[in-house]
């Protein structure tokens, strides 16, 4: 599995060197998962950190009235983790599950720890990741929520270019918490709106 | 000014040698808020990180029908920023206000690079700051939306010990998004189940 994508989405934030670059890649395990596979089911520990080189997965949990919310996808070029479960060792709240048959690098805990020890630019990396997935939670905590259904929609596509074209239409609702007849209304608006 | 409160805050997560803490507090600079003054209105850039070491601040946004959101206080012992209108200099969507007279250390954002840049250990302790800001969140997003108004009031007790008897029953209302009225009656219910 190349490790282009996985070595230009860390060089878009640090520099590592040649011989970094080089520990970096040695520590990941290259995995295919088949669509519907999981990667995480809820309650168990996550133990890897997980990078997206083609397909997609998907980040959910359960509400309690056992509904499916789905709060992420991840596509190529996404990094996926239960940050708590992983950090602290903790079952996990959320699972991960594959919509498409996926490649990925998985990175455990122990080499995820000595990546961070050896290589100060790594640290730099998360910081840079954890900053800005604060941000974005922040910013859906507070300004999406005032968001209509139709603004919504329009996020998912800039954010998820050419996704709606791959998977089912009953996981975009669900991501965007609309029903699956609400999400056909939506998308005729928009297709009359600019074709 | 004291520093043994933001150095133990700091130590709890990293070492510094006695020269990184000399340092670190080299660039703090020292600052006493009256009560209701504000350290960041809306729409104005984030050009601090603040350390509360007496008082209490709180951090809101206006919701789209101009009611006042309380995030978050920030008490003694914890850390106040707009991140992301700190980090990319961009007009804040939150504004900062002291809601009792406050002691604070304030760290400009040239030092803040300044002591990321010389202190690797000052790496560390943010990317584990943001990792755990982000767990925070996002349990926020998702657990506590199913949290009933008593168990949100009882999260609110143990997340900040004494403040309710400190400030204007009001804003812990804001805070917890219920009315005075309702708060009244939650803080009787839970009086009567503890005495």
């Amino acid at each position: 599995m190349p490790f282009d994508l996985i070595l230009s989405n860390i060089g878009q934030h640090v520099r590592l060197t040649p011989g970094e670059a080089e520990f970096l890649t040695s520590l990941l395990e290259p995995r295919t998962v088949p669509k519907k596979e999981f990667l995480l089911r809820e309650g168990e520990v996550c133990r890897y950190d997980y990078f997206v080189n083609r397909g997609c997965l998907k980040v959910c949990y359960s509400d309690n009235k056992g509904v499916e919310c789905i709060v992420k996808f991840a596509i190529e070029n996404w990094w996926v983790i239960d940050l708590d479960s992983f950090l602290n060792h903790k079952p996990s709240f959320y699972y991960i599950q594959a919509v498409e048959d996926t490649d990925l690098f998985r990175l455990s805990k122990g080499n995820y720890d000595l990546l961070h020890e050896r290589v100060p630019a790594m640290q730099r990396f998360s910081n840079k990741r954890w900053q800005d997935g604060f941000i974005a939670l922040q910013k859906r905590v507070t300004q999406n929520l005032s968001l209509t259904a139709e603004e919504r929609y329009a996020h998912f596509k800039v954010k998820y270019p050419n996704l709606e074209q791959r998977i089912p239409q009953r996981l975009i609702a669900a991501y965007l918490g609309v029903t699956p007849e609400f999400l056909s209304v939506l998308r005729k608006k928009w297709s009359t709106a600019f074709s």
